[in-house]
């Protein structure tokens, strides 16, 4: 099974990275840009079947090493 | 209109970033993780309406600065 995650920082954190890719799009020309917020993901081969048991296993996975639940979310999405 | 960009290393190309994720999850004790990709996700907040037109400008942003196209691929999602 394939799994998606994404690990973006939570709303109201200041996002530097995003910010400066706003405005070097903005000075190239697209002008229609508002905010920008950048963050990882990451798609990993699982050898699990069951999607409820994935899930639950790449919470932890998240919980534990892929986010900093401080100061940022991750969203799940499962393929197969 | 709000759009999602995934950059991630096209096949073939190494992607240490990922290969050290998969290690770290590994000796952590999820040892049902195999490869790992790591990429970056980009959340763009656009004045335009129109997806069409919407999708035609964020590939020449992602031509243009948001991916090395030359090791990097790209996906545009389009949200309302």
């Amino acid at each position: 099974m394939k799994a998606r995650v994404f690990v973006t920082l939570k709303n109201g954190v200041l996002d530097p990275q995003g910010k400066a890719i706003g405005h070097a799009l903005n000075g190239l020309g697209f002008g229609e840009v508002g905010e920008v917020r950048q963050g990882k993901v990451i798609d990993l081969e699982l050898a699990e079947t069951s999607a409820e048991a994935a899930r639950s296993r790449i919470k932890e996975m998240c919980e534990k090493l892929l986010a900093n639940t401080v100061i940022e979310k991750y969203e799940i999405d499962l393929r197969n």
